[in-house]
């Protein structure tokens, strides 16, 4: 045994394996499947399948593209939202963050991303194509860009303001309470709230 | 879809999962999972069934309990290793770390764990009744403690130093080298290498 060579295939599979999820450094691979490994069996085999069975099963909302386990997600379905306003947001994880807030009662349109050239990610990529003949399909009043307060999210607020300018739909921004550099899911609930009240027009923001 | 409840079972379901790993959160859990949707299929299944697989094939080493594919692993089959000393360590992790200072060419002994009451852990949950019997057996010279500098650690320590007095075998531990209050596995490899070399006569340590 060399090094940090494991003594045994099956764990050095596991580890490598774990070490591959984004943040999960060797070492903390290693504690993790060690963990794993004092666990009852029936418990990893529940974890194991649980994340195969969702990457095989997995359903996105087809008017949104939310994860959902029904053709249309359960906000798309409710009568008794806002239909004439769509709230354009990275993933799932700013849904959550946004409805906690309970600060919006409309609709959203889920991306998967965000341009990021660097990364490989352009507009093909991402779920922007049908934003437009959504919102003109739906005769929504306002598009609200909520992404994330990035350089690769004003980008892609941008793209999405330039793409939607010949709609003559709307298009505003939340307000920059949501610290500058800050992730969205990340900011605490009264400020994303009070940013999704105090959006402004897009055309009058100064960045760009 | 109320507060963080997420509008998917399937992905409610693997985000549970994700957060029982120690020091995941469910936000972290999220995050893992919806990273995990971005892979290939075969990614996903190859992850999932890694951990399955090794928790049900998993074997440790009938001599020193480390983990290992065999029925004894490779350094206890080493004719190249001082077979006269053994270093008792708490998990694979620490062979690891032990390995990787190049200062040791003894035999070890896995404990699986140390003593704490509080997580109802004691002497029958761990390596510790063949530790006694493997060295009379091996005619072993000296028995390195080599457990972490901590409450729990040193609880151990003593535990097994007076277990083992009456077998005559020579005990010794690790110098303190290793920083107080510090885990074995985050010590550098110089400063636990110079711990083994520098190590002292059990009963000549002041913690006790």
């Amino acid at each position: 045994m060399m090094n940090n060579e494991l003594p045994s295939k099956l764990l050095e599979s596991a580890v490598s394996e774990f070490a591959r999820l984004p943040g999960v450094g060797r070492k903390t691979a290693l504690r993790l499947v060690l963990h794993m490994l004092r666990q009852p069996e029936a418990d990893v085999n529940r974890f194991g399948n649980s994340i195969i069975e969702l990457r095989s099963k997995v359903n996105f909302c087809k008017v949104c593209r939310n994860i959902s386990d029904n053709e249309v997600c359960d906000i798309c379905n409710d009568r008794n939202r806002d239909n004439s306003l769509i709230m354009v947001v990275e993933d799932i994880r700013d849904v959550i963050a946004v409805e906690s807030t309970m600060q919006f009662k409309g609709l959203y349109h889920v991306l998967g991303g965000i341009l990021s050239p660097l990364d490989g990610i352009g507009p093909t990529q991402l779920n922007i194509e049908d934003l437009s003949e959504r919102a003109i399909l739906e005769d929504t009043a306002e598009i609200i860009l909520a992404l994330s307060t990035t350089m690769e999210g004003d980008t892609t607020s941008y793209y999405l303001y330039k793409k939607l300018e010949s709609t003559g739909i709307n298009v505003s921004s939340i307000a920059r309470g949501v610290s500058i550099g800050g992730e969205l899911e990340y900011a605490d609930e009264l400020t994303l709230g009070r940013s999704i009240v105090n959006r402004t027009p897009y055309s009058e923001n100064k960045h760009h």
